[in-house]
């Protein structure tokens, strides 16, 4: 893949719309102040867990790169964030997460039941601000957004055999999770471009959020807790089977496969039982095969800009490529 | 109040609209059709215990009564009883509780995590249904609701102390969980209606919801469990402070009052200590308050009918007033 090296940092992708995501982050305040002491309490947690506004990020990216410069570009980025809040809320309040990005959760520090009505009041706030933006076609791109997550997560829930996942079933769960919001976001961004524009931006957020899950899911096997802010090896330790493990399932010894079944078996999976299926996996190829699958989406990603012209925003937008792959967490 | 007496029944308003109804029905399968196994299973658990479709049916009844004739105001009723049962859903959870109109919960008869998803899923679709209408102005009138719903559910989480509860928060917290739906399907089938119809519709909607939700209030300290489908003194039991206790706290003796703060100290209160204080708020009149005070919304909810022509439709609204505070469930 072309592009600078591992050096990219997230400021640098950032620097062509440093201005406009200022005025992200006042609106994000704006549109979540409320005057239960309650809720300020957990949006002042959210905002100081709000992390790195990369999908307000691309959505600017995308709105420059595209020639456009619609103010109201702020407030969609500021939604899509909200959106992205609201999920991780319900999501932590689905898997009984306890801490997110090294902080503690919303259900863990206050309760379930303030976790699901917040994660409530964040989506409605989302539509109320998205009504008064008087444009029916963000709602449109957005709407379809939650419905695809939400059905995707129905659908994890009810896969009964973990290990019978295939890597299909998993690229369509990353696709409803993750790379459907990236892609929304960065149609958003295009919506007035020309209609190629509009469909290229959709299929480099596409690409870029497959990319960036599979590299989330390598993460939670190379790196600890210090750096991704979750204990290494949690999703194994959860049952969750992600691309590194489904690569290796097919090719798997019949012992080797016995130790993966041993710890699937297991409801509370000792440490030294992951650190082992995580060496296996490693050993026979796994993280190799993720890794690569990764590289293939942003290749995908980088040839979905060839259809913008070329500015500073499309080149933050190919860095960002880079920073999904290579980022450490 | 005049009009008719408590004969009135739901089939009797729904009349005037039986035909709309039953488009309306065949909406709400088509929206939450999935190809997902387990979110067939609990859309038909949902639709099994959809109920009476009363706010669809105040959707098409405002809408005939402002003389307006248009063919979404099928699919807006759909939606709204969607947004209703989203509601349901998550609330239920919140509430971890076990029935509803004498049926098993989703969360209890799936779980809890379910019936997260589940209440997303219903909400995003029908965001995405409402988006296929073309029309902005219900997105604004709906959204609106969510949000108010989920502050006032915050509101509640946060009051420390429940005997604290005054008559205005009372009545906000009502407004918000039930009046604002009411108000707001009213409004919706009223959208193109001459604006002050359309303000009498809301006017008509909220007053409805408030006597409605005083009315339910009172059943849960007048009837049981097999008239209800939920225990009866549940309110109590789960330490909520409804407006007859509300009405009548101010005015106990010392010795009354220790007997209601006993009850509120009592983690899971004996069925004989509910008992107990159902009588005592009867005996005090905190029944025949609240009954006064569904009467006077009643009567809020006829004056705003005034303001409409008189049609079949108007007459069946009124009725649906009658039936609010009449019913027995």
């Amino acid at each position: 893949m072309a592009g600078p090296a591992a050096s990219v940092t997230l400021p640098d992708i950032q620097r062509p719309v440093a201005e406009g995501l200022a005025l992200v982050t006042a609106e994000l305040g704006r549109m979540i102040t409320a005057d239960v002491p309650l809720m300020q309490e957990v949006n002042r947690h959210l905002l100081r867990m709000k992390g790195k506004l990369f999908r307000p990020t691309l959505l600017l990216l995308t709105h420059e790169a595209c020639g456009q410069d619609d103010p109201r570009a702020m407030s969609l980025a500021a939604i899509v964030e909200l959106i992205h809040l609201a999920t991780l809320v319900h999501d932590d309040s689905v898997d009984h997460s306890v801490l997110r990005r090294g902080m503690p959760t919303v259900n863990s520090l206050f309760s379930h039941q303030v976790s699901v009505i917040m994660g409530d009041y964040l989506y409605s706030r989302a539509i109320v601000e998205l009504a008064r933006l008087d444009d029916l076609e963000p709602i449109r791109v957005l709407a379809r957004v939650t419905d695809t997550m939400t059905v995707g997560e129905m659908r994890q829930l009810a896969a009964y055999d973990a290990l019978d996942f295939d890597e299909q079933q998993y690229e369509l769960l990353c696709r409803s999770k993750t790379a459907s919001l990236f892609a929304a976001a960065c149609e958003v961004g295009a919506l007035r471009a020309a209609p190629a524009q509009r469909r290229a931006a959709r299929r480099y957020g596409d690409a870029l959020g497959m990319a960036f899950q599979i590299t989330d899911d390598l993460l939670d096997y190379t790196e600890g807790e210090a750096v991704t802010g979750k204990p290494s090896g949690l999703d194994l330790k959860e049952h969750k089977v992600t691309l590194p493990l489904i690569a290796v399932l097919g090719r798997l010894g019949r012992g080797e496969r016995e130790r993966v079944e041993a710890l699937f078996r297991e409801a509370a999976p000792a440490g030294g039982q992951v650190a082992d299926v995580v060496r296996l996996v490693e050993l026979t190829g796994g993280l190799d095969y993720a890794r690569e699958r990764a590289a293939a989406f942003a290749a995908e990603a980088e040839g979905a800009l060839d259809d913008l012209p070329a500015s500073a925003a499309r080149e933050a937008l190919r860095d960002a490529i880079v920073y999904a792959v290579e980022r450490r967490r």
